[in-house]
């Protein structure tokens, strides 16, 4: 079998892929491999000395959440005696915006690939502002983390009922403006209007209202789930991850088994908050980029054009970002499609072959991290993953086949 | 003064206006001049021998609504001995989509222009399928009305709180891919969202969130505040109404006080629902033209390039038919605008004088109704009022202001 032939076995399991939000659940409950002293974050591995200050200030919230600590000195010294693990979400079926970062008793989004059965996980949007994703981790972003695990979790829970269908929400919301990654405004709509009628906590209703965020994180699983699917495919230089932790940008390759490429993550070009500036940002951050590896975000840029009024640039940029990214990508998405370029499927499959031959990296959308602890955004914008980690991907893959 | 400054104060005036849904009342409490055995229609006047089929069954619909009548030959008989009066929305300050009709005891939205301090009114969005606005008058459609009317407005009625700015909401739905007319998916999804934590009835949160069109009547009650706001000025020739009643499209202009100018509808070129065809479809009818009138709808198309998989055509007639009607309109709206046209306003005031010295009318977005009273929608497409309206209108503009 040649590559062409693996990558579209590859491609089309991604595509086939039907993810079903089915519930939510304690991570520690339903995520393999979970463990009270374990905190998961996204990216590649890191270890504690490496990690960036949103990243670290995460970890110190989540310390605090589970009740391991009563506050920062404590959570650090808790850190330094080595009686924390740290494991990448990727590595437990999971996916976490930014920071990524969740602990055994947070609640899940649990989903369901209905068309190959594995499931995969991902915590609980917070909103804009002061958020742990981010960083932050004062008592008001705690109080509100208790409230959405405890009160907020349990309405939805009840509210999914016989599980919602990611993968038509997506396709309808594309219809919509959203692009998926950094606009989930009519995805988010949606995911209410699912839930409205067996929510009857109006707090919960606005929370889910307010946030135009809300529907991120179970489309970050769906888009994990379509990305599983694609990886461990014999021959096939297909990126199955990319994600980015705040300091290394990693991608994994379906053909390549669970080993990481990484390089320095990259600082976003974009547009920032009142009185930040690119001198705040920490380099990029956060598991998101799931969602171009399964050809939407910056990928299907073309179906948001109001999003330049958020990350920079113009409508016309936005096309153009969606064009050039079937450059490098394998299919045309069978079920994501873009109105105005006539209902074409959304670029799907990076082939890693492609971006290095042609030189053209994937894009990616993505909200800006202040780089200290405790801050939160401030900013949005545009990325592209260094260029190394494909190159040396592809080394590794030409040792490995020999070609 | 001569014509272009009394249009550019005519235009100012319909985008300064800032419509605000206020409440829900009875019909019969609020609307001016409503009265019991007056039902209003859609359009300009008409007589019951002139009305088409779905007008009448509208009106049958509405006389057993009322408890005028028991069942259709009760109601028939009612209108044969003149003890039912007929006057258009459009004389009481109200619009209604298709059939338009309106009765005493009916609730409606109450829109005020927090401008200029005009109030305008709309009957209650019904969904798709068999409804009253298409002819529609079977036990269960009346089944529902009742329940709408009761229970239905009674919650929105409670929900609305301190108000909803409807050209907020209209400005942010374009920038997701609605038009206002015949898509209203994300301003549907907006005002269940705004609505939805003081709602608690878990059947009006899903009738809600199940119909796109819910937000329709509101936004065409906020299209004839603006558009009321712009008639009635001395010497413009702005296109203040455009309706149809089934049998006539009529136009009023902004300097030509409340005289019509009619001529026969024309059918709509569309997409039919599998079943039917051309041969089932009555002429064009109902007020929600205003939207193309206050300039969204038909004219913000190129916003809502998804919509041809409803009218017909491809994403790049969207554009050219909002490309088009910056050729007839006086200015570009400062509040509504399109993304992918570089957030360009959309195209807003009609001038009379453009349309017959270019020959070029306006585009109208619609639903079709079967011909027959008691059918229902059969389709969905798009229509050009007939010509001679603005060449009679501009006739008579000429001999009253002597040019």
């Amino acid at each position: 079998m040649n590559i062409d032939q693996a990558n579209r076995i590859a491609v089309d399991r991604m595509t086939a892929a039907r993810p079903m939000l089915t519930g939510l659940a304690k991570a520690g409950d339903v995520v393999p491999g979970m463990r009270e002293n374990l905190i998961l974050h996204a990216g590649p591995p890191i270890e504690w000395e490496r990690m960036s200050g949103p990243l670290r200030g995460a970890v110190i919230g989540a310390l605090i959440f589970e009740g391991l600590a009563k506050d920062e000195a404590e959570a650090l010294a808790l850190v330094e005696r080595g009686e924390v693990e740290f494991e990448p979400c990727h590595h437990h079926s999971a996916v976490g915006p930014m920071a990524g970062v969740t602990s055994a008793s947070m609640m899940v989004y649990v989903v369901e690939d209905s068309t190959h059965g594995h499931r995969t996980f991902s915590n609980l949007n917070e909103g804009y502002g002061k958020v742990l994703r981010y960083g932050a981790f004062s008592e008001e972003v705690i109080k509100k983390l208790r409230w959405m695990n405890g009160a907020m979790a349990s309405a939805l829970s009840d509210a999914i009922g016989d599980g919602i269908d990611l993968r038509a929400l997506l396709a309808e919301a594309l219809h919509m403006g959203d692009e998926g990654h950094n606009r989930n405004k009519a995805g988010s709509l949606l995911f209410l209007k699912l839930l409205a009628p067996r929510l009857s906590d109006p707090d919960v209703l606005r929370f889910l209202g307010d946030n135009p965020l809300s529907v991120l994180n179970p489309v970050m699983a769906a888009c994990k789930a379509m990305a599983d699917a694609a990886h461990g495919i014999e021959g096939s230089t297909i990126v199955s991850t990319m994600a980015r932790n705040g300091t290394d940008f990693g991608i994994r390759v379906s053909g390549l088994g669970d080993r990481w490429f990484t390089a320095p993550a990259m600082v976003p070009d974009g547009l920032y908050f009142p009185g930040f500036s690119s001198a705040d940002a920490n380099p990029d951050i956060g598991d998101s980029t799931i969602t171009e590896t399964a050809g939407i975000g910056a990928f299907a840029m073309a179906a948001a054009p109001a999003i330049v009024t958020f990350i920079g640039g113009t409508p016309q940029d936005a096309i153009h970002a969606t064009l050039e990214m079937y450059e490098i990508t394998a299919a045309e998405h069978p079920h994501f499609n873009i109105p105005t370029l006539g209902f074409r499927g959304t670029p799907v499959g990076i082939d890693l072959r492609k971006v290095v031959e042609l030189g053209i990296t994937p894009r990616v959308n993505t909200g800006i991290a202040h780089k200290n602890a405790g801050v939160g955004q401030v900013g949005a914008g545009l990325v592209r993953p260094p260029m190394e980690v494909f190159e040396e991907a592809l080394v590794v893959f030409a040792e490995r086949y020999g070609f």
